[in-house]
């Protein structure tokens, strides 16, 4: 099955291990991005993935659509121009100090584009699905643009739409995210969203409070019966963070198809690198959807990211059968021989 | 007092840190393997352990070599010739995802040895005590001959012989593990294992899913009186991991000597590196069975064990006075300065 | 506020990761000492800090003032001569394996300085705050003559002294530290122990074993009441560390007054790096009691405190707003974009 | 053009920089194999190149496909099975001390493939070219035969052949060598090959020794001719490498079509990485026959062969544009801002 | 001696040793620019040197202000605000394989910058020197102006100005850089340029390839003589570069007084990392002429660059007592003890 | 053929690659020193070498003990004790910048030894040879008597004594040099020395400035020709190398037996590593002339040395058969597989 995503791919920098970025003297350097996130965890998972973006003629743009193919990604769909490739410093935190996450991404090749780069009726010809988040939409006008474009070629075409809603604040207001967003949802088949999310760009609200790491079930429900009441989604699915510091969280979901609510089971989980995790849950409800009931599917996806804060950089690297396994319930961590 | 053992000992092949192997481009290259482990132990708790194996005459052989020579370990039995030193590749998990073993072993010198490059009569003139694992009669039919030649000597000197069960469904399969295993018991005086292992190797059977994590005294000494009526073994230790995650584990063990059961402290681990864990309770058993009362026999065994979870490699490089100071009680880490 | 910090500041050599000292063949190699640990902080948080010491004028001594320059510490008051830098080694512990600290600090340039390399007089010319600990004056008899001078000047100037107790058992016996220090006592304003030392170098006892674990209020304020009583400090500051394991602490603290005790918050601490956990503490202290109340200031300093353990060598690399941040309540570590 | 290219992916390792076996920790792991470094050489000139061999299934097989992905060779024909991975480890030499190679291969997928493995005819159905050196038939009578099954489809299909000679002592003796390459030269259009392996593996002398690091070109003129009057070739290309020692070496090339002789520039190299030395110039060869007149073509061979030994690994990762840069007399070697 | 130099510092991330940019996966992360460097390495010899810019008040902005704290340069009177840290990616060649940079600095927090940002009458009160390049005005129209505005306080406060011509080809193009920098030379006292750039910026022509590495004296005089004629400078000092490949460089200098030529010893030199060269050179001329005489000066300077090459990273991190040694004829490398 | 080196072992910690002092934050940890590198190298060429020194029981002396434990040095009569391991810091130099040392061994256990640490009847019991080298005696009074004391046993028992001069100017002066040394020449069979040490330590001169490179071997003859006369040696090594730069040397070597010169070949070696280059050629002049020629052992012996200038680190780790390969005349560095 063809998926595709869309969106920006960054040149990732990290202090190495629990480094400050004012100790370091070398960078690990990798790359990521939500949507190419999702697309290399589906490539690890089998399917046929897409990534869709653009990126310089220059060797950092080669490096990064490289570190795409080497995990299985096609490529070909990407635009080659533009004069810089974004970039994100990571600091990553421990215990009570928080991670860090600094942007440089303006005048990116992508946020930069223009509605020509990107053909639509002729990329998404043989498309099953396509993904974005909230990200790509807010990376500049033409970019909302480009991305509605796309959702049209979708409808059209009967291809199913993803949405991770994704707010960033340092690329817009809540304002704007809330104009644009909710001109797109429409097209929107599967929203992924939080409570904090969900607020900040619709005024969604719940009860508790995130900051004290609690995960409320409760809460959560009535933001996604909201989500479906407000926008006619088909399925919401709702992640649920428990942040007992930089180093420990909890960490589940729910499926909503307005109708039933699928609860996943919570994981304890000992934090390796937790970004992207959000991006391996929704890679892990597409290939959960399109094969398995709505609760096996939401425990897959659960249990898919559960992995991706155990594996470094942004990339779920994990199969689908490692996934199973954990969503069958062996989290043992036993030694695999 | 001088012990030998006798083994593999392999290159050990592990991207850094929490990488997964897809993501590696640099192996931590260091050298590993049961009865090795032991002997390392034991030159560090100050023993005179000598190691007995066979490695290609080659660079990586010799690095093998020095590997051991470094530690103290006595290696002027060390047989060099055939082509290969075995590999395993090990990706150390995190959290729920468990640690990977990939093994490329077959066709190593020592696996390929024959019976006359292991002249015992002489190697083991001076030998008090003797240590093997499961794992080498394992890896061909020359080297279960070659050990239990090995044994017949022993016991014709008197020597002391423990055997730690250790169980690798890659070698071969429960039934043949079964009848090798079995015909070389009897000359065995303190067997090491655990339920895992007693099950698939002699089809003796306790309750309690090891999957879940839990440590379950009860079912543990059921399989330690049936492993002693059966073989008649001196003494039998039985090791008990609680696999909470691959971060964090429960570990404990249980001492029988036919009429008494001794049971040692339970540790709550956070692992730096569990390879090498069971082998390094052997070294301490050893250690402890031939200086202290059995109750602190157990205690320095598992001591020794706990400890080697902190440190990275196969090899548990610690002193007896790091392992008594932890048996004595004081797991609380302060700094020593 | 020009705020003085004066000791020794040494080489530190430590093993990459969680090797043991007979595992490396590298070294990282930074620099930090009690009060340049002080100084560090003090000039992240903002503050015009100034460290005082004499240290070779080859490049090794370079390496050291530059790594103080780096984070903004005035080093203009450094003095350069004298043969070696003081080197520690020092062995990451982690789970029930200690940290391990090796000194090899004799003969530096600072243990031999004498009376005529420091003019306190012009030093101390413009300085509102002097900080010191136990560590300097056991350095030699003439550093402890130095400190001495320094604090006289500091009492004809009106400069508030604080004093990290700090014993260090492989600079001096009980009875000496207890002599020296005893002497040096009239002069400082702010005095910063914990039970362990305040019993070694001045004989007061508290309840608790320590090695438990347990952090216990109700002994660390005896020991508060009785130091106030017996040196007649305006202020007493009390850290309490409950050592889990070398990975896991629990950490809190105590102000007093000779009225109130003013009890911190306790945080329960995933260990990245804690030497120099008691340094951040007393720089929070200093920097918090020149502008918050003491309860706020008590908080400050353990926030300060338990930051630094989550960052990799001797010093607390931390804005006063990410302290804040944390002293308010934010722990829960979500990534700051 | 679809060039396919037919061999062995090994697993490389390599210390860091120069240091020896016995000193290493930690070994580069990177993957390389004569067919391979051509497909890669030729997939970064912007060709399309699919290299075909067998790799097994786990994950270390995957990190070796994923090598070729990431550069862009068409890895979709490889096929997947069989149990090891072959193994090369690279000691890389300076000066006086020679780069040494230890092959730990035997036994790999690719060596135990069977026939049925490759099915040709399908495999080359749109093929331009076919490419192989004389390791893949040296690994197993088995890939001897499999070797020929490919050459026959080629010759029926009208495929260009090209064969770089290569002979591995520790493969296969000359006289098997002799036997074995004799029967696939008739298949072949374009041979590839150095003074030393002509006369191990066919019997062709000539003037100069080699050891003294002369090239002669002379002597080299007589053994392309005699290569050409054997085996009918339509072309012979010779590499002349003069090695003052193993930092540096000159390197020159020389075609031949049976009636010209074309001689390119010689360098003098200061290496960084000789290994696929001659790869990089097949791989430059096929690129310039295909394209430019037989002068420009062996240019553009050895200047891409140049830059291959300022390249770290196997895989020659430079650019058409770079090459013709070279090959058009620009070695200033000055910064390109 | 006050000295001010301004400019831009960006972060320089280059892959480890000679990997080129599509085979890395971490970055050397050091910073440089051409002023910045001049400071760093007057500084190194002693000098009261600052580094005036803008940097953005973010931690990768504070990094930067830290690397030039840490080797003593004065960063009080550095701006923080703006958006991002330029950047420049750096893959370093090797023999005939050239060095290549990426830039990615557009909008950088000095590109945007505002003549209000930099109170020049402020800055300058005891400046005795001000060092800029030609790559300063070239960032932005801002810039340009804020130079000169710079160059006005100079002229007016007797303040000495060098200026390094520096043609950047990525910031503009030849025409706009000759109005520009026309527009500057009348506040310039000394300038240093090399054939090229004086020719792309000023069409000041000369004879010798210098892609062909040869160092012509004679068309270097011609071409000192015409800018001294055109501009009316006090001094022009002229650096040669031979670039016999990326590994091996000649290198020189001369000095034009408007009467005597003054020329330099030639090195051969085998390069670590040559970026910064040239601005190592600006340091030495600096410190040369208010120190020594005319000869001395440019044998300092010549001295002091050809160490810069032997150096990795943008910084001349040397003393004046080294350059010294070498200028006075000791460059046999022989170990210092 | 049992042979005994006595010196000291100190830490070696030197910046990574060309890293200047102030620019490293880690180091390399590796050991050296002159008699111990001398005793790993005849340890690789297969001769049973012990080494004798004092060093702390501490985990760094036990690391000290591990680095010549694992290349197979005998390290039995190594006494434990005393409380430092002497250090030595090394920036390794390029091109025109030379390397530099900076010692820190003052009060190292070995320089604080004293004579009953060494019953030298008993250590060199079935001693052949004896080697130390003039750091020795400088260390401290004690260590001058404790050598003469191992000279006079050595005397007694009819064991061969080499010396390698070794002047270190850190550590006495000339004068003082030359009282001790002279005395103990009587006893020395082998003396090992260069013209700069024969000048220094005895006076006794000759032609040729070494600063400039220059192999003189006229100059070198008549030094050796007076060294005979004045103390009666058997045999004379002159070292010869030629400083062209830190990167590139030339090096040979003299033996003269008070009647015929026997000269070495000269090479022209790129450095890696210079240091332990005349430790390497005694260790190769020690087995060389027990087994061949002269003419053969100072082939050999420069030989060797010739391959250590290649290798990291003080040790010399190559096999005979290397060094007998390259002694032969095979330098050309070719891939040996």
């Amino acid at each position: 099955m063809k998926i595709f995503t869309f969106g920006e791919l960054m040149l990732r920098l990290a202090p190495e291990g629990y480094l400050r970025f004012v100790q370091a003297d070398t960078y690990g350097a990798t790359f990521g991005g939500g949507e190419a996130n999702v697309a290399v965890s589906l490539a690890g998972f089998g399917e046929e993935a897409c990534f869709v973006t653009k990126l310089p003629a220059h060797e950092i743009g080669q490096a990064a659509v490289n570190s795409l193919r080497r995990y299985g990604v096609d490529t070909s769909y990407i635009v080659r121009g533009g004069n810089r490739v974004g970039i994100y410093f990571l600091e990553k935190g421990a215990s009570q100090r928080a991670s860090k996450v600094i942007y440089d991404r303006a005048g990116s090749a992508i946020a930069e584009a223009s509605p020509s780069d990107f053909p639509w009726e002729y990329i998404l010809e043989d498309a099953k699905w396509f993904h974005f988040t909230g990200i790509t939409p807010a990376l500049s006008d033409n970019l909302a643009e480009i991305t509605k474009a796309a959702l049209m070629v979708c409808k059209e075409k009967g291809i199913t739409v993803s949405c991770d809603l994704n707010y960033r604040k340092a690329l817009w207001d809540t304002k704007k995210a809330g104009e644009v967003m909710g001109g797109l949802m429409p097209y929107v088949d599967v929203l992924i969203a939080n409570e904090e999310d969900s607020e900040k760009v619709f005024g969604i609200k719940s009860e508790g409070d995130i900051t004290k790491g609690e995960v409320s079930a409760e809460g959560h429900r009535s933001v996604a019966r909201q989500l479906v009441e407000k926008f006619g989604f088909k399925l919401v699915a709702i992640t649920l963070r428990g942040s007992i510091s930089a180093s420990d969280n909890r960490w589940a979901a729910m499926l909503y198809d307005g109708k039933e609510f699928y609860d996943s089971r919570e994981y304890n989980i000992h934090i390796v690198d937790r970004v992207g995790g959000g991006d391996s849950f929704a890679a892990g409800l597409i290939y959960g959807l399109t094969r398995f009931d709505k609760q096996s599917a939401i425990e897959f996806a659960t249990a898919a990211s559960c992995l991706k804060h155990t594996i470094e950089g942004d990339f779920n690297l994990v199969s689908a059968d490692e996934v199973m396994k954990l969503a069958k319930g062996d989290g043992s961590g036993r030694v695999s021989r």
